[in-house]
């Protein structure tokens, strides 16, 4: 086995932790396991999922449609926009104009 | 200070670790200094990076311009593009079909 770095081992959490949130083994997620995810890995970075209305906003923003399953390219467009916010904090002292808005 | 998740954790390592290769604190890296992030960071993921044309092929395929800064927005397209790799390796038993190429 090769010897990870931490940027290795960072997008290798994004992908497996959406993995091991289908207690199916499913491509896509349902919305309460797509909720449980954000509830326990995202707690500090996406509020008001706790209610159905936040939940729909969030999902909404994320592309899924309704009924739909949530796909890893949902689901990467929500870690997009947090990684966005979180590079545009750290640059708004230095020029650089990010797209922070939750895609 | 809030208590981060894995998953939080790994956002912010994604963020801060492009921040960090400047080293003028520039909002774009340089080629060199890209280079030198990819080759430390992501040494297992990203083959090629060591001669010209495996640099000029990776930027190009970022969608960075000649003689252009590498903003963290290029430097996203990379991680989204291995994201998608892994994540068609872990889901390929499972019906799902990801866009497994370098964007």
């Amino acid at each position: 086995m090769p010897e990870y770095s931490d940027l290795e081992k960072a997008i290798s959490t994004l992908v497996s932790q959406f993995h091991s949130a289908s207690a199916d083994n499913s491509a896509t997620l349902k919305p309460d396991e797509f909720k449980g995810l954000v509830s326990s890995g995202l707690p500090n970075l996406v509020k008001g999922i706790g209610t159905d209305q936040g939940l729909s906003e969030i999902l909404r923003k994320m592309g899924v449609g309704d009924g739909e399953g949530i796909s890893f390219k949902h689901f990467w467009n929500l870690i997009q926009s947090l990684a966005s916010s979180q590079h545009g904090i750290l640059s708004s002292q230095k020029g650089c104009h990010c797209n922070c808005i939750l895609m």
